[in-house]
């Protein structure tokens, strides 16, 4: 069993690749992860699964079909499964995903920004 | 479908009554539930389930049979399932947590701590 406190600053400090989501923590079957964003990622979704994001630092945004949301420090969305969506930031700016174990972070589309799964940190 | 942003100060704005979680988010069928809390809490277990803490201001503790952690506002902590537990604060600090719909937040215990479920805010 683990009692372990996980500090996200601390977590953040541990790594600078853009993009390239980083475990801290399971919940069941389901994974907290951060990633460090800047610039544009690519249009994708996800079949099977909601995901959600929450901005620990900086300003993201996510462009969907129909509009383009901003999501501030201390905020969160939940982007719905099979919702086509491309995630951005004007700086960088550091986010917490929580989605299931295995969700790729470009969803169905393979790129050179498709990262590995399962890295922790 | 949603698309909306939310903002954990603003929700957090619209309660005050402690250890009464409201609901303000759903991840497939998890939830994010915003809570305040102060002073102690009662011992209890999930049999079902882990349970993730994100303190989001002040410092939450949660006695543990063994020992004692400390979880400031930038961390959190899971605690896994089946793992007695009591929450307690000592000045009222806000905690965001993440767990399957219909966890009730006094586990296996009914007592006059215990919260209404699906309580969306």
């Amino acid at each position: 069993m683990s009692f372990k406190v996980i500090n996200f600053k601390n977590k953040f400090s541990k790594f600078n690749d853009l993009w390239s989501p980083r475990v801290i923590s399971e919940l069941n079957n389901y994974q907290f992860k951060l990633v460090k964003i800047n610039n544009d990622f690519i249009w994708h979704k996800h079949d099977n699964t909601d995901e959600a994001f929450i901005v620990i630092e900086g300003k993201m945004f996510i462009e969907l079909r129909n509009e383009t949301v901003e999501i501030n420090e201390g905020e969160m969305i939940v982007i719905p499964k099979e919702t086509e969506h491309k995630p951005f930031s004007k700086k960088e700016t550091k986010v917490t995903i929580i989605e299931p174990k295995g969700v790729t972070n470009t969803g169905n589309k393979r790129d050179k920004l498709t990262a590995p799964n399962n890295t922790w940190i």
